[in-house]
Formats: C-alpha cells, structure tokens, sequence
C-alpha cells in the first residue's frame, strides 16, 4: 500500500514528491513514462521561474537540480502509464496500463495539459527555438520585436494583448474571417495599436535558420502566398487536458471537472473526492507556469500529510 | 499613476514584480523598508525550494539570484514603510509613513506573517541555527534526531504530528496542563508514540554552541530545573498577521479578511475588493512555503495585468 500515488513527472509532481517524501512518508511513487521534468525541458532559456537566472542554461539543464533533489529524500519513480485511478472504500487504486493495480492511501493527479500542436510544416524543428505555445513564459524573449500568433479563440487574442504590453507589433492569424473569442476581448484587441489581424489566411510553413524561427510563409483565402519576417510564432490553437486517468470505466469522472476538463480543487487542492488531489496545469484557473505548478505540488504533499494522519 | 504597487518584498512580492515587469507593465514599485528576501534569509540551509539544492548555500545566497533576477525587469524598489492602502473611486492610494500618497491602478499585498517569539533566553541568538518557526521548512535536518516543540495550540500539535514522522522523538513542552488545540488533534498526538508531552514547564533557556542549539533548560511548575539535549527546538506560539496595510483610519478592514485576520482570496489570487490582489503567508490557507508564496505572486501579477488590460 502506498501513501501516496504521484500520476505525472513535470513541475507539480515533483514538486508533490519531495515535500510528501521531505515530510516523512515512507512510500511514494511518482508515475511517469519517461524522464521527469514536464514541458519545460523543451524550452531553450528560462528567465521566469524565480531563483534561476542564467541565460546560458537550458529547460533540461534548470531540471537537472529538480531530479537530484526530488528524488533525493525517497520519492520512487515508476516508469508506467497509468491507465486509471478509482476509488473503493478507504482507498485508492491507481490501474496501469499492463493492467496491474496499485493501491494507494492518496493520490495527486498532475498530468498536467498538451498545447495543441497547428500541424504546420517546420512546427517540430522550431519548437522551443522560436515556436512558442505560453506567451507569459517566452514573450519577453521577443521585447520590442514583431511577433506572429496563430489562433483565432479567447487564448489566442488574450495572448495577443499580453503580447502586445512587450513586443512591437503582433500579427495575428487566423483562418476565418470572426473570432471565437468573447466580444470583450475581442474589442480590447482591436483599440490596441499594435496589434494586426490577418483573417482568412493560414500559416503555410514556420522559416528558420540554424538560430531559430525567422518568420513565417502566409497563405490567405485566395491562395496568394506572402512572408513576414518575425521572430517569434505563437501557437494558441487549443489545449488537451490531460484528464483521462480520471475517467471511470464508464468514461465518468471520478471527481468534480470544470466544463473545460479541468479539475475543481480549492486553494489546497482538494478535489471534490477525500484523499484525491490535483496539482499544475490539469487544474481549474492554473496559471501555466513552473513556479505555480510546484506552489500547487508542495501545497498538495502538505495536505497529503494531513490527510494520512487524520485517518490514522 | 503606479500599473502595481506590491507591498513587501519577500518572496510572493519579488516573485510578483518579476511577473509583472517581465509581462510589460512599466510603472511596478515595490515598497519594502529593508533589502527584499523575506524571512528565508535568515535561514542557514534551505532544501525545499525545487531547483535549489545545495548545502553549501544559506538563504541570503538563495535570494541573491532572486533579487538580481527579480529587478532586472525593470521593477523599482522604495525603501519606505507602508501605512495604509485605500481605494477611491477607480485607483487605489498608497500611504506611506512619511505621509506621500501614492496613486496605483492596482495593489499587490504580500507583506506576510510574524511567527511570535517565546522571549527565551537564547532564542534570537540560536534562531536559524537549530531555533526555528517551520517544521515543513527544517524538520527534516532533524531527520531520526529528538527535537522540542514549544507550544500548546494547534499550530503547535499539528507541527508536532508533522515532525513525529521524520524525527525519532518529539518532546512538546506546554506551560499549562490542557492544550487549547482542537480535542481531535490532542487525541492523534497522545496515540502517537514516539510524542511525549511535558506539561506544566515552560523553556529557561536555549542552549548551544558554535555550531547551533544543544538542548533546552526546562523548569516546571514546582520550580525543578531539567535539561533535555535535543539539537532542534520549534517555536510554535503563534503568527502575528501583518495586514495593517489593510485597515482604513478606522480601523476597519477594506477587504474581506478571515476570523484569523487573513486574507481571503480565491484561486487567482483575487480579494473582495478588485484591483486588489493579496499573495503569501497573509492570505488564508498559506502554507508557509516559499514556493508556494512564489506561485501565489506570478499569478497575482499575472491577474494585474487582465485587470489593467480590461480597464483600458
């Protein structure tokens, strides 16, 4: 019986790991496919998360420091797919997906969401280097420069307007000629000078070099092809939460969601079950960053911790 | 006119005015007396702050990056004590103690909790260096080692119950022969074994040497004086909230606050009052964690800039 089930590797898992295993319980497992360290390994510079400013450090590097000390106290790390989480009696059973089940005293969910790739060619080879899916985390990489942003919906234009509080000008794209967004959202972007929209068209191809994204092939609704020279691309077309383990075999959440996926969890994150808790981006109202997801993971352990000892 | 004044400049404020000015607001103050970093400083070791891991390293290093990191965007630092914040129509004022008023379209509060002394001989001198006010934070230097609680209230017997899983013995020393904390904690702390309770007897003295706390002098009721030889001793006898920044020139709180004097907030880091935003251990549910304060302050920066954006 563990004490604690850890689904997911990035930030909040972590994060959940070390304070649950710090704070003296004996067996946690965090579940992860591959190597820890979530999204942020993808990234080339990290200038935002609070106490790491070195500008010649990568994603993987900023979560080199992560695996030695998370793991440091205790945390064991189980290199499954985890398949399902159900709740019977007192307990917890997390099924993976050789279908063996492990069962649990509690559970933090922080499997976190996937940006929504636009499926455009040269997407892949500049991501990270250019091709960014989290205005906060890389817009001020592109201070007082043009920036491109793809996508149409609220994401999109609201990133768009913090886009355009730092950099030059922001060229937005998008496919139809109305937008998804609220309204509201989309007047504030119209009043703002230096955004550009660009409807009916679509991006044909990301350009780059061997430094990263120079710009971007156009195509609108006539078929004329046309190019802009901007360094950074914004891809807001969607986000997969990655909700499934809390599905039942009915495809019913175990636990109370948000319309978009999410899950509700208090300012402790406590979901609507005892003992179950979520943590980071797979979480209503999360924030997308490093630095909130592992707040919420090291929040989430302490309340692990409780939670153990009340029912003891 | 200010975009955001953060008063207080441990972490959730640092974290804050990096959020802030790297998301391009231009007019970010930050209102400290002293140099930013917050009670972390006065550590002499730190472990939980994921990405930081290095024993070599004292909390003054560990803020260090913070402060070159945190101002490099462009936040200001006025070294001026905050009376009181106050909002009138739209804007909000900032009064200082020198009696200025300044305008700001949006206020970030973050000025913490005070963990109490007890007044004990010893206390200051051994304070960081084996005295300390966070089991969460220094339990686990005390890893199969005795340590002594100070304190009789909830706080007191939940940390105690925290600590009883890492460390081999934990000995509460309590003034009284009843405990103010809650029935239900007292029980779970007299089923736990490895907690033994001295009531009637309060702490001399601190006692140590260069390399930090030996062990306590206790006396009791009838005047005896013992000696316990535990290397860590936790002060548990209260938090003073600091949220007079918050009270009108009546007195009166000018958000909603809890019956113990914090703030209450929501997900995003949102008071009653908008425009007002409130982030680390002042609000309600802190847990006390660096971390988590970080978090809280890049979300409330994040909502600052939503907010100035729909005002506009």
């Amino acid at each position: 019986m563990l004490d604690c089930a850890i689904i997911g590797g990035g930030p909040a898992g972590l994060a959940a790991g070390l304070y649950a295993t710090r704070g003296g319980l004996k067996n946690v497992t965090l579940f992860e496919m591959g190597m820890p360290g979530g999204q942020i390994t993808q990234s080339s510079e990290i200038e935002n998360y609070p106490g790491f400013f070195d500008h010649e450090k990568t994603g993987m590097d900023f979560m080199d420091t992560w695996q030695k000390q998370c793991f440091h106290f205790g945390l064991k790390h189980e290199m499954q797919k985890v398949e399902r989480v159900s709740k019977t009696g007192e307990h917890f059973t997390v099924t993976l997906e050789n279908g063996e089940g492990v069962e649990s005293k509690t559970v933090i969910v922080c499997t976190g969401s996937t940006p929504k790739k636009a499926g455009i060619k040269g997407e892949d080879t500049y991501f990270g280097k250019g091709v960014s899916t989290c205005a906060t985390c890389d817009g001020f990489f592109y201070k007082d420069k043009p920036v491109t942003v793809l996508g149409g919906g609220d994401t999109a234009l609201e990133e768009a307007l913090y886009l355009s509080n730092i950099c030059s000008d922001v060229y937005v794209v998008h496919r139809r000629d109305t937008f998804r967004a609220a309204p509201s959202t989309v007047e504030r972007v119209e009043r703002k000078e230096n955004i550009h929209l660009i409807t009916d068209t679509v991006i044909e191809e990301v350009l780059g070099d061997a430094m990263g994204v120079t710009g971007v092939k156009l195509k609108n609704k006539k078929g004329e092809i046309t190019q802009m020279d901007n360094p950074g691309l914004f891809v807001f077309v969607g986000h997969n939460v990655n909700n499934a383990v809390l599905k039942d075999e009915e495809g019913h959440f175990i636990c109370e969601m948000s319309e978009h996926g999410q899950v509700i969890v208090d300012l402790s994150m406590r979901t609507s079950v005892p003992g179950l808790f979520a943590a980071g981006d797979i979480r209503i109202e999360a924030p997308k960053q490093v630095v909130s997801a592992a707040g919420d993971g090291s929040v989430a352990a302490l309340q692990v911790i409780s939670y153990i000892q009340e029912q003891a």
